[in-house]
């Protein structure tokens, strides 16, 4: 069976994730990783064809894009344009729906597809909210995060005056509220309470709970471990207190990035367009034969 | 904006619910309901028309199948030769695959959809398992079932010599293994033991921990309840221990008929053929504009 051509864009946290999940996916090989061309120069010797630009793969099917999500509209657009289609994990939410239909128009000039927030959230946790609302139309779910660290929160603290180095970590308190727990090394010469006085009335924080902890060393505390728990209780026709309840405990980048190449199998499978993970059957998610999956999962 | 046009085909328990979960959907209207002549005959006076036969009723878009599981696909394919589509809820798990393979032929030629296995399980649930799969393909999943009352489970006990009453509730013990506690009113006499060691040495039961008590009232017992609770732990791409659990408590024709009204909304978005849940995308089971869908829940 011929294998699904993978180019893999951005080489960070979550690119060399996805070429373990790629290495891990008998149905896909790696048909090379796009870096920064300062990047490519100094690169380590490589399995896989590295370039720094992804017109010089040969012969590429899919094009995961593992860059930042404000870089990720930009990539697709390239890649779309080049007949390649793509999947990204973009993951700002008040951005999805104008990022997919403006991919939509130039995935559909060029004759190919573009999957759009496939990682957990939005991507995995979006689909569950789908199905929790198709058994409960009518009710109120609560998508609460954590213990895990916010990758946004822990930019907003770093651009705080003072602020060497740090962690936000989220805690569900339940109810879709959050507790920050935000863990800084200060810079030489400032102030422990003014600079925690400025993390809490940053715009990031000013509407939750939060508590700011020196530490001597925030690398010392990292960990990608991630968490879920979604809730939802809600009325079935006219049947109402039907509970439904999501968990999930998981590494990270690990996950983002099993989706990822889930996702790239799936776009290759839909006609043109843009798409995000509830417009796409599962069943193109997986590997194997349809009729067998219908017969283990159904 | 036009509404669709539903007919319930059986209006047992399942059917009762499905007409309230229509009378919910307001994209929705009931052309009427499909009884045995017999039942038509002696129908209370009913809001919507009640007829013997499917063709009876005016431009209907969709049949909703409330019958029994092993007359699913008789009624299935009568409603497709109409040129009607079709949503069930039929639940043999063993029967699904080669069910699907057959009406999708007489589907495409009759230039209809038919939904199949559109309850919890299959249906729903079957939803979740795909879904973890596409987050850790590799791994294992346990579906356990319960507390709740087992149909199949409960007519097996009903069939043995001896059993005016019964009621099979399922009990989880983890690991897809499941506690079956067994109720029964006995016929005037019969020796409980003997009928209490003929039920344990069922089919039904004999693999699993079973327990039969007498009681003087079966129908003092009947609660349509009923719960799940999946877990997966896996690998995503090479990455271990990534843990998923799925829960719900819920009213289980409550459930089963919203699903069934969702899955109808849905069946109408495909082309022709015979579809599982898992083949087709979520946002087709809700009501709403797709781009609203889109920004509320991805």
């Amino acid at each position: 069976m011929k294998k699904i051509r993978a180019a893999v864009v951005g080489y960070g946290n979550i690119g060399k994730y996805v070429v373990e999940a790629l290495e891990a996916a008998a149905d896909f090989e790696i048909a090379g990783i796009v870096r920064r061309a300062s990047s490519v120069a100094t690169a380590q010797e490589s399995k896989y064809p590295v370039v720094s630009d992804l017109a010089e793969l040969e012969s590429v099917d899919v094009a995961i894009l593992c860059t930042p999500s404000r870089l990720v509209e930009k990539s697709a657009e390239a890649a779309l344009k080049l007949g390649i289609s793509t999947v990204d994990s973009y993951d700002i939410h008040t951005g999805i729906a104008d990022t997919r239909a403006r991919l939509d128009v130039i995935a559909r000039e060029n004759n190919a597809a573009a999957l759009i927030s496939a990682g957990w959230d939005p991507g995995s946790d979006s689909v569950v909210r789908a199905l929790l609302e198709v058994c409960a139309p009518q009710g109120i779910t609560y998508t609460n995060f954590g213990p895990g660290m916010s990758m946004g929160h822990t930019v907003a603290v770093k651009a705080i005056e003072g602020v060497k180095a740090a962690l936000s970590m989220t805690i569900p308190l339940g109810t879709g509220i959050h507790r920050r727990m935000v863990y800084i090394e200060l810079e030489e010469g400032y102030d422990f309470d003014k600079v925690a006085d400025a993390i809490k009335n940053d715009a990031y924080f000013v509407h939750d709970e939060t508590h700011v902890t020196k530490v001597d060393s925030v690398d010392a505390l990292l960990d990608m471990g991630h968490g879920v728990n979604m809730v939802r209780k809600g009325v079935s026709g006219k049947t109402q207190n039907q509970r439904f309840e999501f968990n999930m405990s998981i590494d990270n980048p690990g996950l983002t990035s099993q989706i990822l190449v889930a996702g790239a199998r799936a776009v290759l499978r839909q006609r043109p367009g843009a798409y995000t993970m509830i417009e796409i059957p599962l069943i193109d998610f997986l590997a194997g034969d349809k009729e067998q999956i219908i017969r283990r999962l159904v």
